[in-house]
């Protein structure tokens, strides 16, 4: 069931301005399991105390609802029990409680993720890591760190501040490394450093059962190998449904010399995508390569009082050397050019190019701000970069017939855009409209050799979406695998597959 | 059981001089499995003749032999017959007469692995995949392709002669693409454009039951995904035990503006490897950075008729446009040059570059013309960067005492070298003493984070090291995932676990 589904059926039970508030333990049968799992509940709350302690271990009505919940508009599913564990052993300690007692496991890192990954859909324990938060065997020389499930982006960039080196990929939002890992996350420097598939190294994991192992072997961090299966890619993207992710090592990169920033108008989608392409082919590496519609450029401009002429406008950023920045800014100048590019602003120092980037940065708000006091989701189509400018044009003009409001922001570089749809909770028919919109669009992605997920994951709203696009057997494959790992269905069940 | 204890063994059975000789279908018990596999094998003799007509099946000893090997020293274990599909539907046709009667199945590309993947060690059926040989669904403006199992990299990189594009993953040996991905492949410029795993975007898979899928959903080719579990890298590096690959999609390139290569010598193998750490610290987007040994390099000069100082040597490639190689070129040299690099040999027409990197092409022949009449086995072990120096020497130092001749050839920018052990094998002491060298190699780099495998997998001889490498827990898993996906163990059996 889509979100939006689950959104209308709130409503058409009434439930939606409720939804804040969670049911009291026990009483409730919606969140709170019945039967075995209940009784084994009860038992197992005196358990997970005699591992964390009180402190580390809460039923209260408050904290369970905070993790039901993530930044999407899925409604909040809050778990039975929230777990704070303090190490790699007492996540298995908690894990062997709730497998013999067989409770749900929802893995917790931050709580940004916007496919409702975290939501209890069968009640449950929430594993919360963030008190796991340390950055362990920092090897400079090597491009390589290690960390704990609750080191979040920014947290391991501040750490590695003095080291000369950072980790470059950032989806927006502060999150946990982990739950990046999870969720194989990427966001605005994939064209350039990758996404979480091609930097994570190995990771510790806890399955269902407590066995805790490492994908790539106990401290191993060989920059390639070709030893036994991909288990690490396999946990990345996984979203909780396999195990839990207690430790990551990750490649680092070293920080750019200098960088620059660029913004440049076009006079339609396509020679926006077509001066990517020229970018891109011509092999200019491009750390950032954003795209942002006439609808996007237009909010920014309301929300961050700026003057970008409203229409299809690239933000773009360059990594490298003073002497090597030169070069690539006067090429993709160059290419912009001959595609009508024009209003082209450059930034270097730190300050300028902050202001620059502010509008690409504040779009989320921007785009709320078209409608104060409505909610915005971000669909999340990736297509081969030569099927965007057909599925923006189709896109937009979807958005107009259907009179919703869903400005444009993608990382073009990839191919991957985000309708930022704003609607009214309140609006069933809205609510509707949107819900087939999103569909829409993801079948024409597929239709065109995409994906429906560039780098939110399926978690709750695109397991119908998933199936569509991979087919039957590459389903069941997925669920044998899923089966082999997790046989009672305890890993964040309900989600992706 | 590693190559050399098989080798040994071979010896202590005077075997070793008759490998060559596939033993008779139907009457030897080694190769042609007894029993109901036997009556199978009749049956599905004449089945499969009616999917691939009689042209597409053989069980001449002389075919059965050239499938039963590939390049390493391990002996041939000829399969009972190889067949040759025509298409994806022949291959599932195959599978399923294979999997009803419990034949072991065993996916062939070029035969050009080096760690005896292709070895029927249970007999069974080779399917040998070279008649699939088209190239299809060339996207230059998506960068990407998808070709048969049969196409080699340089098959392709013909192909794409003229899209100004090429597939850069370069293992040296001319293999197919779908077997350079079962084996997680790499070579000399994976530092710059990733390994395999980095380089497939989609697969059509067929099982061992003949279940037909592609691990993203059929015709993806999205440049990035959050859409279920990562298929594509969980049967990248499986080495054919999990599934035949019949259809690889890749991420293509843009062929470099201009290419520049280079040779320096350095008076130690820490000042070499300290200018690799550099130079990538600076972020020189490097193409190639290829370290040679005093040993080999003299071996190369020799060989090659050359005269580079017999001294740590890097070969160094860079790719880029004219003007950005200039200053890659030149902050190299600054660097190797004060780490103590001297006699810089530069060029940059394709001829004066083919002529240097002659003696790194070369190395594999220049190894075996040390000893004449001798046979190769090329170790693979990788380690974290900081620790190469180290390795290598300690390495060297056991080389000279166990008096063994293995130069070394690394892609030292990833951490990888290979010691190209030169040995009799008509000697068993000296094949004794370069099993035991081999095993001391890869727990020196196991000891120091590392792995022993980084680009040729484990295929017959690195089980146990791969056991020792990820600990039993993650074998467990990797046995799990294996018995979901084959639950006959009909795939390649006996090799990876």
């Amino acid at each position: 069931m889509s979100f939006a589904r689950l959104v209308q059926l709130h409503l058409l039970q009434g439930r939606w301005a409720a939804h804040r508030r969670a049911p009291p333990l026990r009483t409730d049968r919606k969140s709170y399991a019945a039967g075995e799992q209940s009784r084994g509940l009860d038992r197992a709350v005196g358990a997970f105390r005699a591992v964390t302690g009180d402190e580390g271990v809460s039923v209260g009505d408050a904290v369970r609802e905070q993790h039901g919940r993530d930044e999407s508009v899925h409604s909040c599913r809050p778990p039975d029990v929230v777990v704070w564990p303090r190490s790699v052993e007492e996540v298995s300690a908690l894990a062997r409680i709730c497998h013999h007692h067989r409770l749900p496991i929802i893995p917790f890192g931050t709580g940004t993720g916007l496919e409702g990954g975290v939501g209890a859909l069968k009640g449950g324990v929430c594993f919360d890591l963030r008190k796991m938060d340390r950055v362990l065997d920092l090897h400079a020389e090597d491009f390589d760190v290690t960390v704990e499930p609750g080191v979040t982006r920014t947290a391991l960039n501040s750490h590695l501040r003095d080291s000369g080196l950072w980790f470059p990929v950032d989806p927006g939002a502060d999150a946990s490394l982990c739950g990046m890992a999870a969720t194989s996350a990427s966001g605005t420097n994939a064209v350039r450093y990758g996404t979480m598939r091609e930097n994570v190294l190995n990771l510790e994991v806890v399955l269902a059962d407590g066995t805790v192992f490492h994908t790539a072997g106990r401290g191993r961090r060989p920059r390639k190998t070709s030893a036994g299966y991909n288990l690490t890619n396999l946990f990345v993207g996984s979203e909780g449904t396999l195990g839990i992710l207690t430790k990551a090592t990750l490649r680092l990169y070293g920080i750019p010399e200098a960088m620059v920033s660029a913004v440049c108008s076009f006079p339609s989608v396509q020679a926006a995508v077509d001066s990517t392409v020229q970018i891109l082919q011509c092999g200019i590496p491009i750390a950032r390569i954003e795209f942002l519609d006439d609808v996007m450029i237009d909010a920014c401009n309301r929300y961050s009082r700026l003057s970008y002429p409203t229409s299809p406008t690239l933000f773009l950023e360059f990594h490298g050397s003073e002497r090597s920045l030169e070069e690539q800014v006067s090429m993709a100048e160059e290419l912009a050019g001959a595609n009508g590019g024009s209003d082209f602003s450059w930034a270097r120092d730190a300050e300028t190019r902050g202001k620059l980037w502010k509008a690409r940065h504040d779009a989320w708000y921007a785009a709320l701000a078209l409608r104060p006091g409505c909610k915005a989701y971000s669909t999340d189509v990736c297509v081969p970069l030569s099927r965007l400018p057909q599925i923006i044009v189709e896109t937009k003009a979807d958005l107009i017939k259907n009179k919703l409001t869903g400005p444009i922001a993608g990382h073009v570089g990839d191919g991957n855009f985000h309708c930022l749809m704003v609607l009214d909770p309140d609006d069933p028919a809205e609510v509707q409209r949107v819900h087939e919109f999103t569909n829409r669009l993801a079948r024409r992605a597929l239709a065109l050799d995409g994906t429906c997920t560039g780098e939110h994951g399926v978690g709750l709203g695109k397991r119908a979406l998933l199936r569509e696009e991979v087919g039957p057997q590459a389903m069941e494959v997925m669920e044998a695998l899923k089966a082999s790992l997790d046989p009672k269905n305890l890993m964040n069940p309900g989600k992706v597959l």
